[in-house]
């Protein structure tokens, strides 16, 4: 894949799920891909000094009301998942392991665990569960669940992170086109505009 | 103006301001009207538990990229102000204070003051400058000048921003359309199809 549009995102992150129904095939028109990079929200928060959502009652009920707005305007499934937000560790390092193996299966993956959360509503935190989804797409699920428990794997996904957050990542969806970043899933018309006059 | 689409913002909120250039002509499509509200998002943020965007480095260096793409992408004037941001207690007073008088010179002044702070770039902070900008206009920036340090002046502007508060407005710009909030100048596209599906 050369030059391709950096797509980061956390599997917790609403907008992040919106703009991965879209953002393959916006870009495809273009002739480009798109490199699928899950990370870990909470841990670049931390750093970025932003405030979790959590934490903000009033914003929590607004954007609420945003998400079931948002599904309603796009015509996609959406359901706010109980738990929410959650920990996406397990699935993060099953998308890293899948795509050096096999990339458009990762790519599946990923489309397959935002359904699962976010579509249905199914907590996706648990290994066991991440280990399923990738089982629905003919992954041996116990290979992957001891891949999931492996240092390597975790270590991988720390590198991942900590690449993100240089390469300036400081929330979910976060994109990079040509250099160029692009923040939240209403940014999906700017990246279109970008690639349409080539930067300009 | 009955059930107009009610418009809050900061006048130090850059996405207010891209958001103020579009937003009449937007609803006037369909026959309706924006009250325009000015608020100050300082008190707003200490409630809601926001964080400011100058503590947020990362966001803060992202967002000034982001609105010169604005500026660029929209073909609307744009300059990052020294300083910024800034107190904009005196030209939301002026605001609430002509809206009294003339609601249309009002919304010329709100338009103007915008226009002066991010497209110009000059600190609009002064009542002395927000006199100068509504003297531009017609209005006799003395008497202005002393309405603006007037104790009742100062009360309506809190009542207002209480207001606000208790509306749940919770960022700038927000907009209430039929009681349902949007939050965002990358809102206005759900907005429009509010109006034309007539909230469904």
């Amino acid at each position: 894949m050369s030059n391709p549009i950096e797509f980061y995102f956390d599997f917790s992150s609403p907008y992040a799920y919106f703009a991965a129904l879209r953002i393959d095939e916006l870009v495809a028109g273009f002739g480009r891909e798109v490199a699928w990079k899950p990370t870990l929200l909470g841990v670049i928060m931390k750093t970025t000094g932003n405030t979790p959502l959590a934490a903000q009652p009033v914003k929590s009920e607004y954007c609420a009301k945003d998400w079931e707005r948002l599904g309603r305007f796009m015509e996609v499934p959406w359901k706010l998942p109980d738990p929410f937000p959650i920990a996406t560790q397990a699935a993060a390092r099953a998308f890293y392991w899948l795509d050096d193996r096999d990339p458009t299966g990762a790519r599946l993956f990923a489309k397959s665990a935002f359904a699962t959360y976010f579509g249905e509503g199914r907590d996706i935190s648990a290994p066991e569960t991440v280990a399923d989804i990738a089982a629905g797409l003919g992954v041996d699920g116990d290979e992957l669940l001891s891949a999931l428990a492996d240092d390597e794997v975790k270590q991988r996904l720390r590198d991942e992170v900590a690449a993100a957050m240089e390469a300036g990542v400081c929330g979910s969806p976060y994109f990079i086109v040509d250099g160029e970043p692009f923040w939240g899933s209403d940014r999906l018309w700017m990246i279109k505009r970008w690639l349409k006059s080539g930067g300009w």
